[in-house]
């Protein structure tokens, strides 16, 4: 792939354009900036070249082609929080939850994020690899090319690196990993205790390069904010970015937190005030809404009306994970965001792409079909005004990760 | 088909056999009667036995075999109230309704019923086959082998007889054909006068064949009480089956009417008073839950685990249409019985098969796979504690209608 390869005979493209102006901020349909009759060149796995096919270069007329049958072609989405990196299941527990079980009982049966440690802790890195290799390609059948993975259910030296490890280990998607050994306090030990055990591995995991992130989950039971701060000072001190599970179950400022480090992303953000929602909205930091697990959970959804209105860069992401966010249906998360958020559909857009990169540090990279993105990208029969609709899965042909063919609709 | 067919090697095989016993009442897991190391017989398109593989009858020892290569079999899904047969979708008032535009707005801009109604009148009868016998297909690959489908696009004569004929002309999955004419008033006609018209419709209907079944929209705005009960006796008379959309957005007592005119089914069933669930649950009437419409349009679920709890016979349906409901996804409607309306695994499962089989009149012939029963079934490598959860879609791997396979997974 280092000729420069023609894709032509696109009825829509869409390549974003205007979001990277308004830092996908007030998004409306003609930031999409969907071009007809389109084609695009890449290179090196980059985009050099978008526009009207009738207008392509001369320089690339006889460059290699590649047909895209008249469908359209969409950016890559982008799924900047999940936990895709686990063994067992939950299944069983969704059913006691529903039956009425409390969350006491259910660990009494063993069941809760422990069950999902017990589980990851016992199998080998490359089952680790095998299992999440397997989403990972629902997640490329969807249009999803960068996905980010968090750690976190090791809960201890090893088993997080043997998590990282794996992540780093799969094929064909973009992955993005982030060091959430902060998920939740092991059994047998106090939240001091723990956190200075994560910060003496801090410095190992950026040496072997398994994370560039870090995450916490600040919340009542779990890790509280002054204790988070000193650890997420810490970590920015070696160099890694930040990120905040926040406010997701209690207000717990943790929203705040984000935007006073200048994290990357606050995400989860449903129990704000309204001076919380104007900070964030005011900052940097990505506000990343994780709608299915809202519905898994039946709590509320975060405000995302006034998040946007008020001007906050906004993303979507999936949550995946075996208990509160069983799911890697895309189109989900993007109808529940219509439906249960209001967000208008170039908002959804927005906030799978610019918003996901935005929250990774991709912007820039992915997100984007414009010159010197990365080429990634999916074709599809639906228009954009089709998608996150009616959950039969929107229907992806063919997905691309850096020009390459990562997924191909049999 | 005549001869005998042994299918083996099932590793497990979920008959429904209590189901049979309890009239779809109180159900639990072991009315799901699942037998492991299964295999099943079936000829001329009909069970004739089911047991443990290692007990098969001498008899059938030497039939042709079709090895299920260690999946598990289900009976076929029954989905007892669609609108399947339409022309053009709604997509772009799905948008428009979220960002907040009022129905009348919406129908001011050519959207809702209405519009339908002009799309589908538009188009040929092979037309709506072709568009509707891609949607067949989309149905069987989730293992839904029998499809109610209603009129009530048309309304006018010609109209709801080429739907009606559409429904009819559709292949491999069974079919269910119902009149729905009183879906809503034309305008320019009273409810006097378009009742009159439709009672002089039915006795052809009936004639050509094309359905056995009536059904009426009560509803403020749509059809009262008093003229809907006449309509509905003169068409009992007529001896067509009769089945009410009834208490979906007001209590009209709709409920109570469909229980007094021993009514197939009475859907929706949403404002209901307790003494109307208790009448429902008293009758041989099936409750029809239609959550996917519940979701979609953003109200109430019915209040399943009182009528269940009080020994209704409940089916779950998907009302797939271009408006309320644009989903054909079954996964999802078994999921939001299951968390919104916590109904338990067994309950969903019994109201997918026997609920929707005793709604169409169709209990001892489908929605079982016990002898005497149609050879209608699917099989997946999930087992049934998987179903109705992570919304990626169950695996179904082939399904067989009649004992002729009509879906395969490619």
């Amino acid at each position: 792939m280092t000729h420069p390869i023609v894709y032509s005979n696109i009825a829509e493209l869409m390549t974003m354009k205007g979001l990277q102006a308004n830092d996908g901020r007030h998004v409306g349909a003609k930031d999409l900036a969907v071009v007809k009759k389109a084609a695009f060149v890449a290179e090196k796995g980059r985009v050099v070249w978008v526009g009207r096919e009738s207008r392509l270069p001369t320089v690339f007329r006889s460059s290699k082609r590649v047909d895209c049958q008249g469908l359209n072609v969409f950016p890559g989405f982008v799924d900047c929080h999940t936990h895709m990196v686990f063994a067992g299941d939950r299944v069983n527990e969704f059913e006691k939850r529903n039956q009425g079980a409390s969350y006491q009982e259910i660990a009494a049966a063993g069941g809760g994020i422990l069950s999902t440690v017990k589980a990851t802790r016992k199998v080998s890195k490359q089952a680790l690899v095998d299992l999440a290799q397997q989403r990972v390609g629902k997640h490329l059948s969807q249009g999803v090319t960068t996905i980010e993975i968090k750690s976190g259910y090791g809960l201890n030296p090893q088993s997080e690196i043997k998590m990282l490890q794996a992540a780093k280990a799969l094929k064909k998607a973009r992955v993005v990993t982030t060091y959430l050994g902060a998920h939740a306090i092991p059994s047998g030990t106090t939240q001091a205790q723990y956190l200075e055990s994560l910060k003496r591995e801090l410095p190992k995991i950026k040496q072997l390069g398994l994370s560039q992130r870090v995450d916490i989950f600040i919340e009542k039971g779990y890790f509280d904010l002054s204790a988070a701060k000193e650890y997420l000072v810490f970590a920015q001190e070696l160099g890694f970015a930040v990120t905040i599970h926040a406010d997701q179950l209690n207000r717990t400022q943790a929203t705040q937190l984000a935007v006073a480090l200048r994290a990357k992303s606050a995400d989860h953000v449903i129990c704000l005030n309204s001076k919380d929602k104007k900070r964030l909205a005011d900052s940097e930091t990505v506000a990343v809404l994780l709608p299915a697990a809202d519905f898994y959970l039946e709590c509320d959804y975060p405000d995302a009306r006034t998040l946007i209105d008020s001007g906050a860069c906004v993303a979507l992401a999936s949550d995946y994970n075996p208990g509160s966010s069983p799911t890697q249906n895309i189109e989900f998360v993007g109808l529940l965001a219509r439906l249960q958020m209001k967000m208008a559909l170039p908002e959804v857009f927005s906030a799978l792409t610019y918003g996901g990169a935005k929250a990774l540090g991709l912007e820039g990279e992915v997100g984007a079909l414009l010159p010197g993105f990365r080429a990634d990208f999916f074709l599809s029969n639906q228009s954009w005004e089709q998608f996150f609709y009616g959950l039969g899965g929107h229907d992806v042909f063919r997905t691309y990760v850096g020009g390459r063919k990562v997924f191909s609709k049999k």
